[in-house]
């Protein structure tokens, strides 16, 4: 595999567990009610990361438009997720900024 | 494709539909927090349906194994779904139950 | 669920049938080395599908963008497609043109 | 995340990469025929790793039945690479094997 695109697996894997990792950690907060965007862009973000994992590791010739396309919404949850308090929520904001600039500086 | 999976198709592409459009309302309503389950098991019953497909269509060797998995879950997505009087819920438990049996049928 | 989305659900499912059909009918073909390209795209196009399903049927904020990158991939499937004589080519490539343009309509 | 699941991780993940390796350079390879099983199970084993590493990292209630199946799935893809000698392969095989054990073991 290219070089550049190696090294953004990493951050791809770390950002599935983070947003599944919040997405689950939200389900079980008090105040479901105020997490709801946040739950839904956690699923977003995983599925994005998990398909762009897939489409690296196959030397998928679309490659470089599915990880554009995963900047944007790693961006997007890393803003929602930036609105919250909660660890699960910081840990993944931070881990969906990492890998948007990952993703922006390979594709 | 074997006409006793093509049947299922349909069946599971309902069910996809009905689980996402539960996971989407469920997370719109007042009370968020009494349907996290069902939120939950939306979307593990959309994956395994969405997965299940791919599944039939390739001729996967796997098929009958993801088809047993499959029931499991949209059981246990129809039992979560049927304790609540939201449509989206109603139609959900209704659709995961004609899933589950259709994927038995076949397994 | 939108209507204009509801539309494109039908033809994303039929083009993800055509295009693992046309996946496992290549690889049992006299001549794979041929249909090497043909093989790879239709898993591509299969799986570009199938995430577009989950993300029209909740209501993904990223349906547009997904849409185009789905049309773009279904573009160069029917292509590729399009330069075999095979019947599931063909009618795979037909599936994808019509999935591309849907894609577009809407997105 | 239960510790007993963050060590299947980087099996999974080590195991997708194999094999979508391994689907690629199977594609490319002089007698594509030959390995049209490799491929076909490639893309089933990525697919089941992809799926479970989804499954553990949001605490699917099905983890461990995704994981047994999962398992199956290695080991038949580990059996198939295996009669090949090509360094892909070799590497898709005990890549697979160690993805079977793991997924056996916490299961």
């Amino acid at each position: 595999m290219n070089q550049k695109y190696a090294d953004v697996l990493a951050v791809l894997e770390d950002c599935i567990k983070a947003c599944n990792h919040c997405f689950d950690a939200c389900l079980k907060e008090e105040d479901v009610r105020m997490m709801s965007d946040c739950i839904r862009l956690d699923r977003e973000c995983a599925d994005i990361c998990s398909y762009a994992i897939q489409s690296i590791t196959r030397q998928s010739p679309f490659t470089d438009k599915i990880l554009q396309l995963c900047a944007e919404i790693c961006e997007q949850c890393a803003e929602e997720c930036g609105k919250h308090d909660h660890d699960h929520c910081k840990q993944c904001a931070e881990a969906c900024r990492k890998c948007a600039e990952a993703c922006r500086n390979v594709a």
